[in-house]
């Protein structure tokens, strides 16, 4: 019997490239067209109600609630319309081999959809967004797999090299090779990208990127056969798909932010996801993650620290406070003693701090704590 | 004649290492103190009233208004003890070869400072933030040349190549062979950094990153034989210095932002440098370059581009304005023209919308308008 409906359902147990995908989405439109049937648009809901946290998995992920969108329903024709408009551009950019940014692609629907239409089919950017983040759900793929290119952020020290095919050429990328600089993590770690080899005993992901200029100055990702990451702040999605595929090389990842609410919400990103991303958690969520500090306790574990901490802000506390409900939170009772430490002490500290001592300190404390396993789940 | 005062004026004529610098404004202070004198500091002033657009050079920089900074003086020892303490420190990270941010040496100041003194002598960053600026104008040097690291940003594309010698390594770095991610602009471009080859025409600054990739995907650089950048939104010291450098090498640079007040505050920034580095304007102002677009007149050439306008903000227009009444603006007829014609149409436009009708158009129009001169000064 044929299928008739796109079900992101089904469509989710099928692999297969972008392109075959985007082409069966248009193909059972028109199966339900000639069925004398409306076309519809199938795609887990991403709200909020359909957001759950998978203890087995151990991230953020959707749900099963379903949205249909129907073209023979006045509240949905608009709608319906503009999520083919924007599986047909994206269909074009592949066919195309060319990439561009969801604001490239809104002016593209602006431009080649204004002339056809009465009515102009996308004012505003806003429109466009939340329907490439339904065909990346429906589709069970990302938007990068449909040459949308994200926000790149991040920077790569380490015994790891990528083959890059891009634009015709092929090039290798040796991120033991890139001086102070580092390689550059771009939006898209998995299409014509190929990991030659890993040669690292884990990855440590370093919130700023100041500290990881200090601590790429000190070769520590040489000195410790480590791969050197820093998100530059929050991950970008590039950031963390990388660190995702190495951890499927059954690379330990290891976190090191600042002891505030910023840092602890880096980590738990990269670990369990966010609410905002939990529709592509699956390929980006690294809940092996596990987190090296600042901590409350390196107060007591290194005496200078004492002096170099700053006062909690507001927003701190009213985080530490939040967190301690999270329920992937509170099943850790270091982390529980940790934050009431914050709430009772109202303090914080930066990583930065711990170059207080001499510059090199840094290192010594992340081969010190590395070393002996002194670890945050 | 023994020389007695540490006059910004006297350093400046000196050429040298940072290192001796230091040691000079140390020892001309013990030389103070053995001739039974305070012992003093000399910077200019870096307020408003001191900063001055200077025709010929054609970029804004400081005046000659010069501040005296002097041990026994109850309201100044503070500030003059702070200023010491910094400058010990930075010569201490040059002797190590260690580099930090302006936070890593506060906490230094933080953690050293505190024991031997009855006051903390640092207690906010907000305190060695402008003595840093004052170090480096009253020796006339950049902080990335005292080990001091800024915040970087900015990618390269082209036929660039470099050798960066840092920590220890050396790495030849060919800004040809970056595939995707180009090569990340550091903070220091000058010290360690050798220019092997530039084998290009001209340099082209782009504003966004996302047009960067666009460009850099259609392999523009190599095709135009240009060195492309993005500062990634407004420049970063590093990258501004950059250009500078490559400037001088005789390349043209040649700017392509949004046709708004951000995008032209990045073109003014560029060229005639801010009030916030108008004390470093020499080393990072290219009064040279040219703006390509997007311009106001690009909406009377290219038909489509009508229908991809967006309304401006109030803050254009306040810009537009502003930017009529200086003096290195209004001198330019064909500026005025533009800014007019913002603030007539209320209109602006972004370089995205160049890729309206298909995304490889944006290298079109700009092959299109390079190749003609089309440039505003």
């Amino acid at each position: 019997m044929k299928k008739k409906t796109n079900t992101a359902g089904t469509l989710k147990q099928e692999g297969g490239m972008p392109e075959i995908k985007l082409k069966r989405l248009g193909e059972e439109m028109v199966e339900q067209v000639n069925a004398n049937e409306s076309p519809t648009f199938e795609t887990l809901l991403r709200s909020k109600g359909n957001i759950l946290f998978d203890e087995g998995r151990g991230y953020l992920r959707l749900g099963d609630k379903v949205e249909k969108r129907t073209f023979v329903n006045v509240g949905q024709a608009r709608k319906f319309m503009q999520t083919v408009a924007i599986a047909n551009k994206c269909k074009k950019f592949l066919k195309e081999g060319a990439h561009t940014s969801i604001r490239g692609l809104f002016y593209q629907l602006k431009f080649s959809l204004g002339e056809d239409l009465d009515e102009e089919l996308f004012s505003e950017q806003s429109e466009s967004n939340p329907l490439i983040e339904d065909l990346e759900v429906a589709l069970n793929i990302k938007r990068e797999d449909l040459n949308l290119s994200t926000d790149r952020k991040g920077v790569v020290a380490g015994a790891l090299v990528l083959n890059d095919k891009f634009g015709g050429d092929e090039t290798e990328i040796d991120c033991s090779k890139q001086g102070r600089s580092g390689w550059m993590i771009p939006s898209d770690v998995d299409n014509g990208m190929e990991f030659l080899s890993v040669d690292a005993d884990y990855v440590l992901v370093v919130e700023k990127d100041a500290m990881w200029q200090r601590l790429n100055e000190d070769k520590f990702w040489k000195k410790e056969n480590c791969i050197l990451i820093s998100p530059k702040g929050q991950s970008s999605r590039g950031c963390r798909r990388l660190i995702r595929k190495l951890a499927n090389k059954k690379l330990p990842v290891i976190c090191f932010t600042d002891c505030d609410a910023w840092g602890w919400y880096i980590y738990w990103t990269i670990k369990t996801g966010s609410m905002n991303l939990a529709y592509i958690a699956q390929d980006i969520a690294v809940p092996e993650a596990k987190f090296v500090g600042v901590t409350m306790q390196d107060i007591k574990d290194y005496d200078f620290l004492g002096k170099l901490t700053i006062k909690a802000k507001e927003v701190d506390l009213k985080r530490a406070q939040e967190m301690k409900e999270y329920e992937w939170i509170k099943a850790h009772k270091e982390w529980v003693a940790e934050l009431n430490e914050v709430l009772k002490t109202k303090k914080k500290i930066e990583q930065d701090a711990l170059q207080g001592p001499r510059l090199s300190f840094v290192s010594e404390y992340l081969k010190e704590k590395i070393g002996k396993k002194k670890f945050l789940p």
